[in-house]
């Protein structure tokens, strides 16, 4: 089982694209921008005490009092600071949601395409992942119907999504909240890419549902890959088996990074970041969207999923040949899953409009 | 098989430790010295730099070059850097390495007692730990003898070790490299500990074979607990394998931990702080031996495994008494195994030399 994980594909193309002067990245799946200024005075507070001991496996208090409140000011949320496990990254958080929800054999439903990890986590711990085909006819959503007679203990669903940037509507995030309540099914709500949503209002499945399990984090909206911290928002029951396996496989999140991440609720700062991207979506979504049409409604995140299908059938031969002959490094869609995804790349808009310009110009020549 | 995963019992021991004013705290397994100066250099430049992206899932090139050098300095062993990964410290490195030698229903020796996270890697993976009594007769070392006859695809053992602070001498530690590599079986030796060893040189398993995989990581000798960082070194062919598991479930180890790590190689600093455990450990040692005798021989790591049968036959139950009567928390042997582990405590000397003392002269005044 453990032998069905896959690689990053795109990894193949980071390498080669290092090779080559002067390309435009376009695969990079990380903020340029940097963390909040807070951050880093928080960091330099940390190291200036001398905090570089372990702290309890669930968090620093304090960090999991201020992300509770980040759920009362932007979500308009109650939840106990008890409820908020801090994590290094999303990444542990997956697995250790993934631990306590499922055991070996069970199942649990995924989108195809999604970001790859999702389905790597499962087969790590002997989980099996069930792939829902999604596309624009649905915004890339699962809905309950595609749930209906599926033998499943969960659902995991990502809003907005990698690597399409489509946002679940609140309709659709409240029928699967309701859904998945009334069957006693998990729903893992991975919401890391809230706060970068361009259309709307991002709602959080904790508006529709106490028991929905949230995954979130520092690596996008707040700007802070590298430091490697995340949290998850459980319910009551399930918080002693996560600190369990908390102990034994992370003991704690980087300290200093728990530090840091004090510093980062600063919405001001925040809404700049959010602006910037905003800009480059329009600019990128604008100046490529009658050579490579875009599928799905791409409200947030930082990509856009481009149908390729037009020039090729074989989306990494495609990016091969668009990094050689373009100088543009994009990713292919075969690393989100099996379906249709030889007919899509990703396109990640984390680098400067003066960039996205040129490379909206290598395209346009290259593809014409 | 997930469900079997066991808590620490040392931290409920903790919680209640916590709320008694004026406990001399020997539970707790993470040193209590400064880093070396130069890991704050290196912190504060990496800052000043702004360095706060993801690094390579395998690591920073030039802490795994630096990680390479330490191995030719320390121990006289020729590692190539790009057998060094690195890890978010040692439990990651552990959860990785069960993930590509172990396939699910696959076995792992491991002694009882020992560090109780490595059989909560494997109920979380599903692979079947197979317990191997130890006791001083063998000064709690795993011996070819304890192996023969089994069916199992690998042995873990860890040197000096916790609990118990034991080390394996140079002719065993042959042996076993030996049988595994005859027989096909993968060697984990975890050395997390080395450079506290107070008697006799500590010998990496890798001086006997280079495909043993060594464990090792920056929180015990080096001070550095908070930063979770570690590395791992494996055979060649295993390494595509390991990058894959990282880039799923890690991304990469904390970036500036990553920088600061690379401060971390002043031997004069750390033979102070080796110096420093020492004493500490001659302390304790001489303090209780009469009342509280040490089993196996207590050479390295923080810790001492003594025999409370005389008092309890309840490890829990005395710890409780204790921290009540005495106020002195220690951790109760069953955290470490089901193997008489009700008739022993571990004892960590992570303080200062006073309150060693103080600790010495209440369970004296406790225990008589």
């Amino acid at each position: 089982m453990r032998k069905e994980l896959s690689p990053f594909i795109v990894m193949d193309i980071l390498k080669l694209a290092q090779e080559i002067p002067d390309v435009v990245h376009l695969e990079i799946g990380e903020p340029d921008l940097e963390p909040p200024p807070g951050v880093i005075e928080r960091l330099n507070w940390a190291v200036s005490k001398g905090l570089f001991n372990y702290t309890p496996s669930l968090g620093l208090w304090e960090l999991r009092e201020r992300i509770a409140k980040h759920y009362r000011d932007y979500y308009g949320v109650d939840i106990d600071p008890n409820r908020v496990v801090i994590t290094t990254g999303t990444s542990s958080a997956f697995l250790v949601a993934y631990s306590i929800l499922f055991d070996i054999g069970e199942r649990v439903a995924l989108a195809d395409p999604s970001y790859p990890c999702y389905k790597n986590f499962a087969h790590l711990l002997g989980v099996e992942p069930v792939f829902i085909n999604v596309d624009e006819s649905t915004n890339y959503q699962i809905t309950p119907e595609h749930l209906e007679g599926l033998d499943i203990k969960g659902v995991h669903i990502s809003s907005p999504s990698n690597p399409t940037g489509t946002l679940y509507d609140e309709e659709n995030l409240k029928a699967l909240c309701e859904y998945c309540k009334e069957r006693n099914i998990y729903l893992i709500s991975d919401e890391i890419y809230h706060g970068l949503v361009y259309e709307g209002k991002e709602r959080t499945a904790l508006e529709f549902w106490d028991r929905a399990i949230v995954i979130n984090g520092f690596s996008k909206f707040f700007c802070m890959p590298g430091f490697r911290v995340g949290w998850m928002i459980l319910p009551e029951d399930l918080i002693r088996r996560a600190e369990v396996v908390m102990q034994n496989i992370y003991i704690c999140a980087p300290t200093l990074s728990q530090y840091s991440a004090l510093g980062a609720f600063d919405y001001d700062y925040l809404s700049k970041v959010k602006e910037t991207f905003k800009r480059r979506r329009d600019l990128l979504y604008e100046g490529i969207k009658d050579i490579l049409p875009i599928k799905g409604k791409p409200s947030g995140a930082f990509y856009l999923w481009a149908d390729i299908s037009e020039y090729s059938q074989d989306a990494y031969e495609f990016c091969l040949e668009v990094l050689k002959g373009a100088k543009v490094a994009l990713t292919p869609g075969i690393d989100f899953g099996k379906n249709q995804t030889n007919h899509f790349v990703r396109l990640a808009y984390t680098r400067r409009e003066e960039e996205l310009k040129e490379a909206i110009n290598r395209l346009r020549e290259f593809l014409s």
